[in-house]
C-alpha cells in the first residue's frame, strides 16, 4: 500500500481542548508514519483549504506537538465558513477534491461542530463522484455541547468547568457584599441556541440556596415578570441573588433577549450583551444594586482550570479519527459513549456524519427544573463527571503559562488561486 | 497582664484571598492565647462593629480557619460603609468605643483600603479621648493595588495573575478567529481610579505583537482618534487586535466612558460596561466584528488562579498585624517592602495609618508607554513578581473548589440597637 497524506483542518470557535485534539492527531498519524507520508493542517479551517493554504506540520518537534495539549485557542488557524450546499456551490466541492488531489491527500479529518459534520459529509460523497475517494472524518469539537449522537462534546467539559467555578466564586464574593453593596449579580455565558453551558453553572450549588439561584435558559422562553418575582423573593430570603442566564435566552416570541431593543452610546442596535441587559433589568425593576460579567472568550479559552475528564476526551478523540481513517471508515465521527456512570467510564465509537450534521442537541426537559430556572438531579447526574478532574498546563517562571506557537511552515502551492464565494 | 479580645472586620470589596488573611489572623491570635481571649469578628466588616453583630471564632475549628486560606469571598462578610468624618458623625466612634468596651476588645483589625485605614485612624484617636485606649491595627486588602506606603496590596497580585493569564489565553483565541471572525476582542477589568488592573494584562505579552496590543488606562485620557488609529493600525497588520480597558478610564473632560452617555433598553443611563461600550465604538467606527468580556467580579474572586506569591503577601501581613497589635502598636498598618528584585524577595514593616489614609496610589508615568497604550520595562519589572507562583486551591471530587462556610456564632450582645446612619 502506497504511502498517503493526512489533512487536518479546525473550524468554528475554538476550545480550550482543540489543540489537544489536534496534538493527539498529528501524534497518531506520525506513530502510523508506514501509512502516512505528511500530516498536513488547513491554515484557517476549510478556508484553507480552498486557497490552498496548507501548514506542514513535519517542521514541528516533538515537543511542540506535545505542548498543544496544553495550549489554548487553535494552533493552525480556525475559521467561520460554512460551505453552501453542494447544489449551489458545486465548485467549492471540487476545488477540495483539487487540492486533495494535488497534494495526495487521502484523509481529511475535520475537527467542528455540526456544520463542518455536514461538509465533511458532502466532500465524502463528491469524492467519489469525481474519481477521488476521500476519507472524511468529522472530530466532534464545540464548547455549545449540541452536537447529536455523542454524550458530550470536547470542549464543553472545561467551560462548564470555568463556569462552575467561576459561579462558585462569585457566588461568595457576593454573599460577603451583600448586606450593603451588591444583592444581584448576572453572570452571561455562550450558548446561543442550546443551554448546555449556562445549566453547567448549576453544578457550583452543593446545598439548597447556594449559588446560583436562578439560570436562564435558551429553552425557556423569557417571562420578565416571572424573572423578576423570583429574584425578589431571593433577595428577600438570602439577602442575594446570582443569576447565569445564557446569550441565546428568547422572549415569548422567539426573539433573542440581546437583540430585543437595546441601543448603545452610538445609536446602533446592541448585539450581545443579555447579561447586563438582565442587570439593568433588575436594578430598574427592583432597584437592587446589580453587577454583571460578562465571561465571554475567557471562557472557551480558558485552559488554565480545564476539565481532566474533558481534555481526555479532546485527546481520544483525535487518536480515534486518525484509526478510523486508517481503518478505511468514512463519513464518521468518532463519538464519546458513556458506559458507566460511577465510576464514571466511557468508549469511543464511530458514529455516521449523516445523523450529525445539522442536527443540534438542546437540554432534554427532564433536564430543567419545573420552574425554569434551574436545572434537576438528572442534569447533575449527567453534567458532573464531565468536569472532574484538574489538567493544569505547566507554568514558566514568569507567573504564566506555557503556551506553543507553532511554526506553521506553508506547503509550496501547486495550484491557481481560488476565488472563495463571499470572502 | 489580664487577657483582651481581639476584634477582626473586612472591609470594602473582597478578594482572592482576604480570607486568607483572616485565617493567619485567626492563627496568630490562637496562637497567642495567653493575651489573646477571644477573636471576635464583626459581621459584614464596621457595621457590625456599629450594630454589636459580632461573631466568635472560637466556635470554628482548626481545619475550618486553615479552609479560609482557599476560599475566595470574605467569610464575615464585608461592607461597603465608609463612616463620616468624626467631626460630623461623633456617635458612631463612640459607639464602636462603646462596643469594643462592652466586649473587652482591646484590639481592632481592620482589614481594607485606604477608607478603612482612615477608619482605624480615627477610632484610635477617640479611644483615647474617651479614656478606653483601643490599639487599631489597618490590614492592607484591595485588588485596586492603589495604597499608599506599601510596594503592592494583598489581593491585587492575585487578580493580576487572573487578568494576565486570561488575556493570554483569550488573545490565542482571537488569533485562531481572526481570519473570517472576531477581529478586536475588548477585556473590561476593575480599576475605577487606578489602572494596575489593565496595565497587568500587558504581563501577557511576551514578545512583540503579543496581546494585549492596546491597554486604556485611567491615568491616561481616553483620545478616540487616536485609540480607533491604534486599532485599525492594530488590525491592518497583525490581523487582530486585543485591548483590555479599565473601567476607570475617562474623557479628556474627566468624564467616565462608562457614564457617558449610554442609555440601555429600559431607557436608563448605563452605569459599567465601558468595554462593550469601546467594542461598539470599533465596530461603529471601523468595521470590525468584535467582542467582549467584562470579568467584573470573577477576576477578584478568582481564588482558582491565585498568585502564590499574593497569598503569602495576604497571610504574612494577617499575622504581622496581630504582632504589632500585641506588641503595643497602634494606627499602623503592616506594609509589604520589596527588598529584591531577582530573585524577589520582600519583608513586612509598620507604616503609620496617617500616612496611608485616603490617599491614593495611582500608576506612575514611568510605568506607561510614550504612547499611552501600554506598559513600560519598569513597569512589567515591578508586577511580574506579583504574579509567581500557583497557589491551587484543594479540589473535591465533584470537580470544583473545596471552600469552608463558617458558622459564623453570633455573641450575645450586651447594648441597646444603635441607627447607623444612612442605613
Amino acid at each position: 500500500m502506497t504511502k498517503g497524506n493526512l489533512l487536518y483542518a479546525q473550524s468554528g470557535g475554538v476550545t480550550a481542548v482543540i489543540n489537544a485534539t489536534a496534538g493527539a492527531v498529528i501524534e497518531a498519524a506520525r506513530a502510523r508514519g508506514t501509512r502516512v507520508g505528511k500530516v498536513y493542517a488547513a491554515r484557517d479551517g476549510i478556508v484553507g483549504a480552498l486557497r490552498e493554504d496548507l501548514i506542514d506540520t513535519g517542521a514541528e518537534s516533538t515537543e511542540a506537538i506535545r505542548a498543544l495539549a496544553h495550549t489554548p485557542g487553535g494552533a493552525f488557524g480556525s475559521c467561520r465558513y460554512k460551505l453552501k450546499d453542494i447544489e449551489r456551490d458545486r465548485a467549492s466541492y471540487e476545488r477540495l477534491i483539487e487540492v486533495f488531489r494535488a497534494h495526495d491527500i487521502r484523509w481529511f479529518l475535520y475537527n467542528g461542530g455540526n456544520d463542518s459534520a455536514d461538509t465533511a459529509l458532502k466532500l465524502s460523497s463528491i469524492g467519489e463522484a469525481l474519481g477521488y475517494p476521500i476519507a472524511c472524518i468529522g472530530v466532534p469539537k464545540t464548547v455549545d455541547n449540541d452536537l447529536a449522537e455523542t454524550d458530550c462534546c470536547p470542549g464543553f467539559g472545561s467551560v462548564a468547568k470555568y463556569t462552575a467555578v467561576s459561579t462558585l466564586e462569585a457566588g461568595f464574593d457576593v454573599r460577603a457584599m451583600r448586606s450593603t453593596s451588591t444583592r444581584v449579580f448576572v453572570l452571561e455565558t455562550m450558548g446561543r441556541h442550546a443551554g448546555w453551558i449556562a445549566a453547567s453553572a448549576g453544578l457550583a450549588a452543593r446545598a439548597k440556596d447556594d449559588p446560583p439561584h436562578l439560570i436562564l435558559l435558551p429553552e425557556v422562553p423569557f417571562d420578565e415578570a416571572r424573572f423578576l418575582a423570583a429574584v425578589d423573593r431571593c433577595v428577600k430570603r438570602l439577602g442575594f441573588c446570582v443569576v447565569v442566564v445564557s446569550e441565546g435566552v428568547r422572549d415569548a416570541a422567539g426573539r433573542f433577549l440581546a437583540e430585543a431593543g437595546s441601543v448603545d452610546a452610538f445609536g446602533h442596535k446592541q448585539l450581545g450583551g443579555v447579561g447586563p441587559l438582565i442587570a439593568d433589568l433588575v436594578g430598574a425593576k427592583l432597584g437592587y444594586k446589580h453587577h454583571a460579567a460578562v465571561s465571554d472568550y475567557l471562557q472557551r479559552s480558558a485552559r488554565h482550570i480545564a476539565s481532566k475528564t474533558d481534555l481526555a476526551h479532546a485527546r481520544a478523540v483525535g487518536k480515534a479519527a486518525v484509526a478510523y481513517a486508517l481503518a478505511g471508515m468514512n463519513a464518521v465521527m468518532p463519538v464519546i459513549r458513556r458506559v458507566s456512570q460511577r465510576p464514571y467510564r466511557w468508549t469511543i465509537e464511530p458514529a455516521p456524519l449523516e445523523r450529525i450534521a445539522n442536527r443540534e442537541k438542546t437540554l432534554p426537559p427532564e433536564f430543567i427544573r419545573a420552574d425554569g430556572f434551574g436545572i434537576t438531579p438528572a442534569a447533575r447526574r449527567y453534567l458532573a463527571p464531565l468536569i472532574e478532574g484538574e489538567a493544569y498546563p505547566p507554568y514558566r517562571d514568569d507567573g504564566l503559562p506555557d503556551c506553543v506557537a507553532l511554526k506553521n511552515r506553508s506547503v509550496r502551492r501547486k495550484l491557481p488561486p481560488f476565488q472563495i464565494p463571499g470572502l
